[in-house]
Parts: C-alpha cells; structure tokens; sequence
C-alpha cells in the first residue's frame, strides 16, 4: 500500500486504512475499531466522499462553539489518533485546550501505546505547523491518571480527568459513542461530534454534528480556527442540517 | 464477546464481529478484511438487518440456476469462509459441487489457513447437518493448486483451478470485487454474488444479486436448495431487483 500514488483516485481511503491497519498492529486499537472503519467508509461512500455543505456549515459552527467557550476539550479514542493525531494537536494547540484519550476498551497497553503516539504526533504537528511551535508544545495530553467519572454511564469509559472532559463545558468528540454522547449532553456540556452516520443516536444527540470524514473535515476545522471565527449561532438547528446530510445521500441513491 | 446471550437484540452482529476477528488473529484474512465486513454492516443497518423481499427473490432465483446448471462452484474468500463456510460447504454438499478458495491478496500462509479452517468446517458441517453426511464428505476443496488463469483479470486473483471456476457454467460468489466479477460475466458465465451495497459494480454487474447479509441469506439458500426449486426465470431483470432494494434502504432514511 505504500506504493499507491498521490494521484491515485482512492488515495485519502487507502492512506486512512493504511494508518487505522498499522496502528492495529502498534496496539492501539480494539479488535471492532477496523470494523468501525468500514461502517464509516460506507457512508461516506454514500456522502461521494466529500465534505458536503451541511458538514462545512457544522464545521464554521463548532469551530465557533469551541472558540466561544470557558474551558473546552477534545476528547479522542483509538481510531481518531490513528487519523487525525497530528491534526487534533494543532487544533487544541490554537485552542489552548487538553486532549483527552477517552477509550471504550480500556486496558492499560492500549492507553499506553496511545499516549506514546500522540507524543510522537506532537512532533508530527510540529512539523506540520512550525509557526504553532510553542503552543503545540504546551497542549497537555490527559487520559492516563483519570481521577473523575461521567455520571450514569457503566464501565471504564466513563473514566475521566477532573480537569479535561468532567469539568469543560465544550467538548469536541470525534467518533463518540450513543451512550457517551447522551451523558455528556445530560451534564449540560456542548458536545460537537463527527459522526459519517446521520441517523446514528450519536448523530441525534449531539449539539452539533458534523457528518464528515474525520480527516477531510479536521483540516477544515483548523482552518476555521485559525481564521477569526463566526459568531455562534444559537439557534442552530442540529436536526435540519442532519436532514439536510440526508438529502445528500438521498441523492447517491437516484 | 463469548459472555453475549443469544437473545441480545444484536447478537447475530455480535456474533459476526466475533467470527471474523477470530478469523484474522489465525491469518485468514487480509488487513482489509475486517473494514470491508464493517462496509457490509452498514449497508445491513441500512437494510433493517433483516432479509428483504428482494433479497428472498434472489435467493430463490440463484438455487433455481445453480440447481439447473450443468456445473457450478462456490467461490469463497477469507471473510465468506470465517462467517459461512460450513453453511455453503453444506450447499455445495447439495449441489454435488466444489468449493473453490480463491482470494485477492494470496499467500502461501494465508490459503493454507483457510484450506485448513475448511477442513474442520468440514466435520461441523457434518455436526449440523448429519443426513448429509456422504455429500458433505465428497465435497472437492479447490484453490491449493490453482492451474488455469481467469482472462483478462491482473495479479493472483486470476488464478483458479481448471475444473473449478476456470470451467464452471454457473458461480456463487458471496462477497466478490467489481473487477473479477466483470471479469466472469464477460466469460460468458452465470455469477450468482451476495453484495449488501446495492450500488456496487459487483452488484450492478452480476447475473443475480443477493443484497443481504452472508449468513442470514446462506441458511435460507441451502433451504432452498434442499427443497425441489422453483423454475429457473429466465426474464430475471437483475435492475429491477436491486432498485426494489434500494427503495428498502432509502425507506430507512424517512
């Protein structure tokens, strides 16, 4: 696989299972995350796989939500370091915000072999985004010594740092779970998530979903946080624009 | 996963997930096994999870021509032996037919892996179904000693067994690629494929295709094999199938 060309028209979905299958082997996935995977490619098959408009405009407004709060997080499990490490550094880099390693299947192996990687990616985003330097370097990466729990939800997921997921009032989750989701909204918190199903609970739940390819839709979102950024819009209508991605889709089908 | 009971509303999915990543940690399956079986769950979450009246046409149709062709195989690849191999090597006990093994990514380990697993699904045939017993014992694994080439097609995946697909009239291919299933329509063969994405080029392709899950449409189509069939029809409009299949999916977005 490493020998597929930048031209190649299926370049971004080879290079994502490339990445998702190397970090099954370095240890940081669950046995379902490639399935996972496969359930996204799916829809975004059925999205032309591009970022649709009603994602961009998910995208301007949690860019504006994280902007605009007191204290936000970005929450990330396997498959999103996997993907979008680098990337979600950089991102929390501009916000001045922790990362959290937040895992359903949390064993001590697999949060060891993601905090390592993120520490590689911190350099990566270095690389990436030199002009973010010292930031980057400050952005704290939390999920080993969880000292909190979220209210009404079972297991280890529910583990979580008193200073990073339990207190922010603005989270941003990448491929976040129904379960999660709903306790995270019934602590009051802003939740933004990126979620390529828009009829999962996920999707449903969220304050604001972007119906998106992780990748694809966080360069964007850097973007968009880079720049100044739109006001929030308080009257944002979740459910409109998750019927507008829908229609998108609809439309593969005709 | 060994702790689910069955009446855990998504246990056959569970049970799946289960197969196929037991599959992979014994060398089945290629790395893109398991996000390909994830693109399946998808299109079956879009499908209800249950067989559709399209689907049930379908099946009845390909046991009509495999019953009435003068000589069929089955095809299988990694993910059609981890979840169904007893089952189909059960249909082609009925048939009177090989098996034949023939993947994409082929090598030595990985097809002396699946030759093996098809030995001992072999004996759990027999276990399952015991009136069957000779037939089951007769039934021809192919796919070791590949000698003939399918024309027009790149790579290992063209080779095949001369008195197997080489030479078959009629093929069952559950979960085939765009390409190879080109590949045996413009051999002048029947290719009966099982495709849960309605949209695909193997879907649009084939003589007959079956949108449903693996193992929920093998068992009805060993039902219907072991039953007297219903004539082969021969204005089968293969579109218009999958067009009533699409309209179940898109019944789900409303």
């Amino acid at each position: 696989m490493g020998e597929v060309p930048e031209s190649h028209p299926r370049y971004a979905s080879l290079m994502a299972r490339k990445m998702l299958t190397d970090a099954a082997k370095a240890g940081m996935l669950a046995d379902s995350a490639l399935i996972a995977h496969g359930r996204g490619e799916a829809f975004d098959y059925l999205l032309g796989e591009n970022t649709c408009e009603p994602a961009r405009k998910a995208i301007v407004e949690t860019a504006a939500r994280l902007k605009s709060s007191e204290n936000c997080v970005i929450s990330v499990n396997g498959n999103t370091v996997a993907l979008a490490g680098s990337q979600l550094i950089a991102c929390a880099a501009v916000l001045n915000c922790p990362i959290e390693v937040n895992i359903y299947y949390r064993t001590p192996e697999r949060m060891e072999a993601l905090l390592s990687a993120l520490q590689v990616q911190r350099q990566q985003a270095v690389e990436l985004y030199p002009e973010l330097l010292s930031q980057i370097s400050d952005v704290e990466i939390l999920g080993g010594a969880p000292d909190g729990r979220i209210p009404n939800l079972d297991g280890p997921r529910a583990n979580c740092h008193s200073d990073g997921i339990l207190s922010a009032d603005t989270i941003l989750v990448p491929l976040e779970d129904g379960d999660r989701c709903e306790a995270l909204i019934a602590m009051g918190k802003t939740v933004c998530v990126i979620d390529l199903n828009p009829l999962s609970r996920t999707a449903r739940t969220a304050t604001v979903t972007i119906v998106d390819e992780l990748t694809r839709c966080v360069r964007i979102l850097l973007g968009c946080l880079r720049q100044e950024p739109a006001p929030e819009n308080t009257d944002w209508d979740n459910e409109a624009n998750l019927q507008d991605a829908i229609e998108v889709i609809l439309r593969r089908f005709e």
